[in-house]
């Protein structure tokens, strides 16, 4: 039936010109096949994902100077010790899926409270802040590109509690002169809000002083130590 | 203490050249100041959604021609039943989070299996379709944008279950003769996967033919009935 | 002849999957058709352009406060005065042709030293300056997005001669909180040279602080009196 | 004097919050300095550029084979002859000024006439055509990308007369799979006025069919024999 029916599109078609024989199937691609995914239960990780901690032990991470990682762990979480931490692997673009808790006590104010640091491609820094009920500069809030891009808004839960951030990021390109030809773009969802909309990152995330532009490939994710117990859990990622 | 330690820098900065003199502050941004959301427990609705649907009625919805939409509802899920429904309300640029389940039997192929639609700002169609072990064109696959864009992989749950999709979605700008001068933007994550990443969205959603540009303002989310009962639930955006 | 093949290929085309039998007329458009445009002698206005200033008068243009331009007329060009002016006519997005020309005596340097600039929808400085073997900050030079973008090369010509700005913008979206939920985007040829590539504008041009972000419409383009006798010539833009 | 008034500034700033106490040096840049580059008479190569073509001789050009390009030199130009011809050197990001002419007697219509075509890294075509007058699909028109964007107007000049495209390009990048990370973007003024802005290209161009999706690195402009003596002179490209 559907092919008799083809028949007479296709004869009406023929009297008319190009666009208006447009069929349905004129549309449609059959290749690449998107590959199969499994998506994790909740927050857990997807069929093809590299998972980078899941609580049993910190193989995939070393310090700055290639030395084993040594963060304490304890019920599935790992606590800032001593230094940073990056993993082994370098990566380019990636959907990065990462969950952290700041201290239950409170102490200290605006940046001293809760403070780390994941630094993408080990250089732009997505801020980690008890960013809850304390008032800090806004682009150094929870959820901030730190020092460039504040977050759209204040997604922090108390302090305590488990928060997530689910990151999505294309690295920058560079050109002939090492001039920045195409920005980092970076996406975060901070326990499921919005706060980074595809913000393009100026340059290196920089304490003191503007972004700088240095051209680089691949890169860790290195975990940053401010001097607070700031814990990790649950962190896999999708090379892009 | 600080004072005079501002003093300090204050009077060295005076005898250097600008950019070695940074302090901190110099980027430190105090407003505007975010505002504050309180995120919903897993997928629940942030503190600043609006909810368009939990479950209880269909007051936010409406048919094209604005009356009442009579999608049947059990569960907390309403199922498509007869006609597209959409918003009341309209949208421009949103976060939407929207839950979606195919039949549990399944029945017919490609196209034809859990098959329904999202369409954003009542133009552009997010794919939903029984997409597990069904195979299809690859720009009709679920998490496309329907004959425009396939999904990056195929991140689907068996039929039956509730897939989730959170999108990420800014609109078009067009220019003083119709022209899109700043085409719509989407990024979707199906259950936790990326599927579509900041894609441009060239035109309107067409079964035959190419995508049409068509200058709009502010519009509804509609969702599409396509013969198959389809459920939704746990429907939320966020204006951005 | 023609209708037989295509009855041929429609018969062979329902055997058989369908992107195999796809036609060049396909993936071919026909509306809307683009409308014609006749391109300007060398770097004279388009036929569809806006002429701003054609070195005959400035009736196209204000002061501030809405009097009457009062800027020195000769020779076809017209030179900073006193006070800013600004087009009567506000745009959104365009295309912009300038002409401009610093003092052929040099006075001054760094910042001093032939400084004006071009304000694109009355709020983002597109840098006028002397930068011909001037040292100055990076992001002032001429080619500059003043305080925000430094452009990729300096490709000034000495002091005295006309030199040409071809700027491609579009403008930012604000969001329902008066967010930047898409930012402006400029692209601009200094002289035929690329100095600023799709560069993506943070907020306002501040000469102390950073950047603002205040949500408005369509607005003029404003040209700076910075104390420098500059000269303009050949300005026109086209609204895209 | 100026000291003083920065010690008068900077006592002043000591009593308030951090960002009242901005100096504008705290927003300037003094690294890194962008390269001088003396821009080119007219339409003449700009210092930094890689000449291509300028009416001497084809040493920079072969076949897609590594053979000598042969096709006809005359006037400073070069016309199509036999097969399509490239660069030898590759590139990615780049700026591109190119000028071509299409035959003064005008023969054939639709894409019949005068057509070439200019591919940037070897698989991405600026359709070159007789487009002056002469009727046929929008996105087949001079100044599209090749059955995938129409211009966003006609900008032709008639027959016989020289065109100027100017064209700026940042490359695709690929993800480990081969997806399109980034896709390439690509803005065009023709004869001055804009055809393309920063249009994102989905894949390669396809006469027949859908745009292919295939991971490259550097590649050659390759210009395009469809049959046509259209002619192509100064010929220049800044690599970015």
């Amino acid at each position: 039936m559907r092919k008799y029916l083809s028949v007479i599109i296709c004869l009406m078609a023929m009297g008319a010109s190009a666009q208006e024989n447009h069929k349905p199937e004129d549309t449609e691609y059959l290749t690449p096949v998107p590959n199969v995914v499994t998506p994790g239960k909740g927050t857990a990780a997807p069929s093809d994902a590299v998972v980078l901690f899941d609580g049993t032990d910190l193989k995939n991470w070393e310090t700055k100077d290639g030395k084993p990682a040594a963060w304490a762990m304890a019920d599935k979480a790992v606590t800032v010790s001593k230094g940073d931490i990056q993993t082994k692997q370098k990566f380019t673009n990636f959907q990065l899926h990462i969950e952290w808790r700041t201290p239950a006590e409170v102490k200290g104010e605006s940046q001293q409270r809760g403070n780390s640091g994941i630094f993408l491609q080990d250089r732009y820094e997505l801020q980690v802040l008890d960013n809850y009920n304390n008032k800090t500069y806004t682009n150094g809030q929870a959820g901030s590109i730190y020092k460039q891009s504040r977050p759209l808004v204040n997604a922090c839960l108390p302090p305590g509690e488990w928060q997530i951030y689910d990151v999505i990021y294309t690295a920058p390109v560079f050109g002939k002169n090492g001039d920045l030809i195409v920005k980092a773009r970076v996406t975060v969802l901070q326990n499921g809000v919005l706060v980074q909309n595809g913000t393009e990152i100026r340059g290196t995330t920089e304490y003191i002083g503007q972004p700088k532009v240095e051209a680089h490939g691949a890169a860790p994710i290195r975990l940053q130590d401010h001097g607070n117990p700031v814990s990790y859990r649950n962190i896999w990622i999708r090379e892009l």
